[in-house]
């Protein structure tokens, strides 16, 4: 219902929060069970950044940016704004100065499904943000959205408090009460991982270090040479 | 009509022309009444690049550049080609060669709705290109265009002679006559701006600085916690 | 047919591969008469790499990358993979630990119709990849796909043995058969181009250079002044 | 959480649903306050239907319909299936089979931010679907999803229950307890609109009818003669 | 310049006019030379309507139809509404009671470069639209723009009193000085493609009946058979 | 290579090719593994046509549709043409004049991964065709290309003399060699959808017809009372 500011929403933990920026994206995702992403459309407006926050969710009309404003109110350290419009919209809602308002309250970026701007000053000041287009189009301040209502964004459901992982693969989004969870699939990951990585750096294939030969083999594959 | 050349044409004067260049694109755009922005799929081939300059315009076939050879004796110091083909294309109509031979005139840069190549060369030469696609594929040199008549690029027309300003969030177009009116109201709109960042890198919202939270109130915003 | 790999496929000779990664893809492109480029949406994950190798080409099932673990045995030095799936997917189907594997056996690149994840690790590495999406949606290792067989890439055929070169402009294809022919071809270019070089950055014009006043003035291009 | 099916949702009062089907989507939209509208994207697969009934949703993986054949069951008369995979994908999940099932327990039609196949037997049928595709491709049956869990949907949150109304302009979401008011604004807004059409089919301008032409002068309007 | 409206701008006499309504879109697009179309993306809302009429320009801002409501006062007998927004927007800016007003003034149809709605009511009304989206999404009335003034639409640069040809094929421009010219050129170009259909229906070849195979040899052309 | 006419290509039993006709585009595809289909974005001109014919392809340069007239001459009864251009174009290569020429010889249909035009026509004349784009934007004859050596077409490899089908759904391509295999697959599939369609329309589930339940519950499913 547009109007509406939820305040004082439930985080998950902060060192639980904190220790996301830990794992990439493609890491996070798979480690909830290959779920979470949010569409391959979002990027990056510069490389190398890579965060970790509690969603504060804004729900914007198409071309007004007003509800950001009262968003920031909201806002806290460690979080990170994730806003939707209501209508599909390529307005670059977010700038430089805002950049600086949300900035000054320890917010880590911003994931937008709408257009940015001013994206050569967010560079410089090293806020990153992931949005759906780069658009000097301006907006008004005329009417009202919501604020940490769930909202739909990029084809995921977000609800504030969620917490979200976002680098150069793009964003994920990780349920506020799996966040443990999840977190701990991601270390166990990781571990698994790094074991295969020192055999394939060695010269190793996947095919032995993974034992997939007998299934390929049951499966039908078969060699001729060229 | 295809075949037409227009020399000499009239330019905004250059001091105004090159004040532009201090002001981002975003700036510019609002300054002038939220207009004249190119359509978002209007890219730079590089980060970093800001520029301003007079429009030469370019009206070519598909997969044909020949008539940007024509334009090039058209150019001069300051200047930026604005080059959209008739029907939608994305050849690669410009490349190292032609930067070469543009950059010895003084040229700024080149806006296209269409194809550019040699980018990797383009980035090194430090010849800023704004384009729909970045493309290998080469064109011919068979049917004749325009050059310094009105053209729809991007979705707004463009006239030899207006103001073209670029950067990182993209392109926007600035009516000869307009120029200084525009100049003036970016100068304004800039100083009001820093007043509003230095308040809140401090910490102020807009909320306050603006005045906002009356308006939102009655418009019918309300709180609830979460 | 599905299931199919085809080993120790004939390449062209190693000298004539590397030689092509002195010239960038718009000159082959252009050198073997505009033909063999990849669509413009086949995109580098990061600037700078320039790449020549021949194909290893890999038939996926849609997010399904099972095949690719299969063709990594397939790989020798100087070799570059390319995958396409055999409907139109955005999912993350390479990866890092692929990387490493791949690297290990002196693969150049990957080019891939489809998406790639970790990319901020690629970078670090240099692993260069050419690919439609970046997406951290992941795969199944679940059904059986070609290797080496010809495929359908991003517009183009494409056999295992053929010669891939990859730069910032995208990719381009050359029969195996045809790469000799190419190569020469390419090296006349060059030298063509430098001569106008020379001329353009001195300030000559390419309607002086290549003599296309007169062609332009039979065609009808008149001059007026504006 | 993948697995989850919710049985015996609320539903709006079976009057109010049947009632929307008397008004267009853009005046639900309208009489909502200009919210719920799904991505313009999502089209009917064929002209002429206009529907409104209950939401069954349905949350799918990529590629996989078995989470829709356990749907059916939770269908009864007068509902509407509403289907998102949780990453894009052009699948054809739905075709004349799974028609014939749900068209058995009274469902109304189907909507699908994803494919749908047999379109020429649907449309024989008489049984309408918006889709995002129309794809050939079929689907394999190995993972869970959910059934009426919140779910987001082109651009929208939609829950089972909510009211869904679609015809050929698309397709509009409306909260369950929100149905009677909005339905009740839809009533109102046709009555005005009806003695609008009537003035303006007697050539009367929506200028006079609207009064407008005051407060256009007002913003600076001006005339001039061609 | 937003606020301007141009009033009673010339039109192309009406014989010429209407006869254009004989011609198909890809015949009048070939007998100009090749140019005028509008982009692809612009699609009727029905099959099966060609109309031919004078354009009446319109620039909207984005998200906001007043100046469509201007505009209508400045229609008669024979017109046709070019639409474009300044900004890329999908919004439903005209629907049935639009429609209404303009056809109890005798426009012909309306080409949107942004949306319709109604649609259904529209095709019953036999009202033509050729528009870039179909959609729901209401737009307010609350800024100014142009009518009668040179546009920029779906790649083509309008002006008001040029002459707009619609069919199944999309949409073409002919300049109103042209306008006779190009009629001309139509009738010759039809009866030129009667001759040959007469012999391709009765299984002759365009290799012979257009004498095309020693063109053809010459180039290189060769057979062999399979 | 361009140039390249293969003449008397060895076509699948023209009793196979017609049979093929009875089965959906959406069956072929299941029948043959889940392959063959062409991307989503090649639609059919007008609803419910759907052919089996023959492949003759040719590859034509971009806007360019010489080789379209001398890929007639090796067109006979119970062909389709299938088109590709050699870089992404939608210019409108085919219309009324050629599919009069190809009627005339027996030609089922085009497929074409590029435009088409005089669709009214076309619609008219029932001549179908799959097309990426209706364009009423004409080509040239100046350049070579290839006819029935293989081609990539919206995703696909086609050879001369593979069988397509084509309707609502898209189209779907079988290798020559496979054809009776793939046919006898289609019968079987349909005998088996034509048991299950009997018990859906009398209210059975998918879930108890298939036998789902058990495994659906090893998976982990559950269900809990809204």
């Amino acid at each position: 219902m547009a109007g509406l500011v939820v305040r004082n929403i439930a985080r998950a933990d902060s060192s639980v929060v904190e220790a996301f920026a830990h794992y990439g994206v493609a890491t996070v995702h798979e480690a909830q069970g290959r779920s979470g992403a949010l569409a391959a459309y979002i990027t990056p407006i510069y490389a190398g950044a890579h965060i970790a926050g509690s969603a504060v969710t804004v729900s914007v009309p198409p071309g007004d940016n007003w509800m950001i404003h009262v968003a920031v109110e909201q806002c806290g350290d460690g979080d990170v704004l994730v806003v939707a419009p209501t209508e599909p919209c390529e307005h670059g809602y977010f700038g430089e100065l805002l950049a600086t308002a949300v900035h000054a309250r320890g917010v880590r970026g911003l994931v937008i499904e709408a257009g940015c701007r001013d994206v050569a000053d967010l560079e410089r000041m090293r806020f990153p943000v992931w949005s759906k287009h780069i658009s000097a189009l301006g907006t008004v301040k005329e009417r009202l959205g919501t604020v940490n209502e769930p909202i739909a964004c990029a084809g995921q459901r977000v609800e504030g408090g969620d917490v979200v992982v976002a680098d150069d693969d793009g964003v994920v989004i990780v349920r506020r009460e799996d966040a443990p969870r999840v977190l701990e699939a991601c270390r166990a990951r990781e571990e698994k991982e790094a074991a295969s990585r020192r055999r394939y750096a060695a010269g190793e294939l996947s095919l032995d270090v993974q034992g997939m030969r007998e299934q390929l083999t049951a499966e039908g594959l078969r060699y001729v040479d060229g």
